[in-house]
């Protein structure tokens, strides 16, 4: 046991396919809102509407990615003018972090009914980006009060961005293993985050209209994002975050492409986490748990027909030295196995061309060490 | 997947063996606290003083089981006139409940740091005793807004107490699989802390001085009383509530003793669930999950020398029927396995001689039904 500090966010969840309206409708009620500022750029405003009736006091359309801060400003303005005393919002991230910025500077409570797997829900942290950059920060007044997962609303996500947006989700999972604030209980939450993706995603593959899978796939990413904000960004979420600020690569498919390369360079040297994350995947092969953990992670990603190399998806091959070395600095030094200039090239070249990932040179696989 | 609502209570947990009193220092500077009340009726004073100095202004020594009403509003008064704003409370369950009964008038923030496996300080839930009547509760007031675990604590704790005190906790992981506010989230807390109780107790009767085990019984008992806090109270706490509420049966004792019970009773319904728990506590045989994990729980109490009959400690032959009819009363309807007057009065008969756990017999073990 190594010691730690874990601070929980206190939030309630709830997960009820069909019941999206009903809920929210008592917990606008139990906040005591009279005056809801909904914001939503999809359908999600027609079920707000119905839900709260005459309580909607503004209804916020225009989002946008990253949340611009003019874009901020003029819905906090709104609100203002409005006198809404809670948001309610239905959609994705990036619904979700405009809700954000107007309860940062208002503290207004928000009520959140997340339409991806994106988990901004679970989170305290806020975006907001000006002149191209991101600035982000953690909040007790930008946690959702209450979550609302609601699988009907989820169906109408395209196949592909699900598999996408739950493939992030397992990166949350997978990276909260040895990120900065890693600890047995972000690792419980994790584990059992991965368990249900795994089993979820294929479900909405298989059958997209179904209701099952996408529930599962919604509880997953929930405690995915619960774990990973508390446990922060591990050496997997700091290379896509380089290879989508410095080079442009796009979000969802960074993630997919770059995460068993990432597993299998730090499951040789922590072979009790990755047992488990390998039984959490549904191998639990314990004589050699990193070959049984990228095994799994590759077939479920197979089954997915996931992206395969970073060559298809926007990174120029005379791009992979700089980008290593902007990833080396990246990586935090609580890394479980050290990076060099020379691993981490070799690193982006495999995801770069869709070469099958390889253990870490450092650690070949199997090993017999003990975390 | 079952539709649920789950309320997380924020709350932060620190683990650090050795290091309480520099945790202390920290956690009440950041809660702003300059006259703090110690309630402490061990060696856990000396340490609080150790830790706060002179930002001690009040140090409340009496302590008693059930918090009767009359200490509690003493203790207030005496909060009040000496103008206190944090409260740290040092002990176990009893020190956290009389520290939360000041709290719940005066909405003063508690800092716990306990030193058994109770449990109260991961909830939101205070008692207080009038007349032999008592009564409990739910306010936020009175969760601590910091837990500070550290086993060094828990080294003068008898083996005995300890184990007594580690069953109880099991108990709460156990019940929570079925208790009715159960959810998935719930059921991987309690899984963990199962993994953990079951890993840590052992340890503690084989080298009663060592760290390590007390500190995985440490984590393991937060886990059982997040989960249980949320999950509620199921069958196996109804029964030991009217066993040790009517016939004054010692509460440890009797949770250790009926446990194997409830679940040989309820696992044949829930053998994903069961399988799970089976699991956990390190025995993972699919093929019968209910015998594996009654199994797994039968060996773990006869390593830890738990004990084995109701007659032992205190139930007479005769008042079973009158039990049974008070705790089949007390049973929520959600139970996996509904029990009859006569499937009760088995049940207590063979806790009460010491028989072997049985399933119930309408589940005859094994099952293929999933649930």
């Amino acid at each position: 046991m190594r010691r730690f500090t874990h601070d929980t966010l206190g939030q309630r969840v709830i997960l009820a396919s069909g019941g999206a309206a009903a809920h929210l409708t008592a917990e606008v009620a139990r906040l005591g809102g009279e005056r809801v500022m909904v914001v939503a750029d999809g359908p999600g405003a027609d079920l707000a509407a119905q839900a709260l009736g005459g309580q909607v006091a503004l209804r916020w359309t225009e989002v946008l990615q990253h949340v611009p801060v003019e874009l901020a400003e003029r819905a906090r303005e709104a609100a203002s003018r409005g006198g809404v005393d809670v948001i309610v919002s239905v959609g994705g991230g990036s619904t979700t972090g405009l809700a954000k910025a107007v309860a940062l500077t208002s503290g207004v409570p928000i009520v959140a009914v997340p339409t991806t797997y994106a988990g901004s829900e679970a989170t305290d942290v806020w975006g907001l980006t000006e002149a191209s950059t991101k600035t982000t920060g953690s909040d007790p007044a930008v946690l959702p009060v209450t979550v609302i997962y609601d699988a009907e609303l989820t169906t109408s996500l395209p196949v592909a961005l699900s598999v996408a947006s739950g493939l992030n989700a397992l990166a949350h999972c997978v990276d909260s293993l040895w990120a900065p604030r890693a600890d047995p209980i972000n690792l419980a939450l994790a584990l059992e985050g991965a368990r249900a993706l795994s089993e979820g995603l294929p479900q909405v593959v298989s059958a997209p209209a179904d209701l099952e899978g996408r529930e599962v796939c919604l509880y997953g990413a929930y405690l995915a994002a619960v774990a990973f904000a508390s446990a922060g960004s591990g050496m997997h979420h700091k290379i896509c975050h380089v290879l989508g600020g410095s080079f442009g690569l796009p979000h969802a498919e960074t993630h997919a492409i770059v995460l068993p390369h990432v597993l299998a360079h730090n499951a040789p040297a922590v072979p009790e986490l990755t047992r488990r994350l390998a039984e959490a995947l549904g191998n639990p092969d314990a004589s050699d748990p990193a070959r049984a953990a990228v095994t799994a992670l590759q077939a479920l990603r197979r089954r997915l027909d996931a992206p395969e190399a970073l060559r298809d998806h926007g990174l120029a091959e005379a791009d992979i030295p700089e980008a290593a070395a902007r990833c080396l600095a990246a990586v935090p030094d609580s890394n479980p196995v050290p990076l060099t200039r020379r691993s981490m090239t070799g690193l982006l070249r495999a995801a770069w061309a869709g070469d099958p990932p390889a253990p870490s040179p450092a650690h070949p696989s199997p090993t017999q060490r003990r975390d």
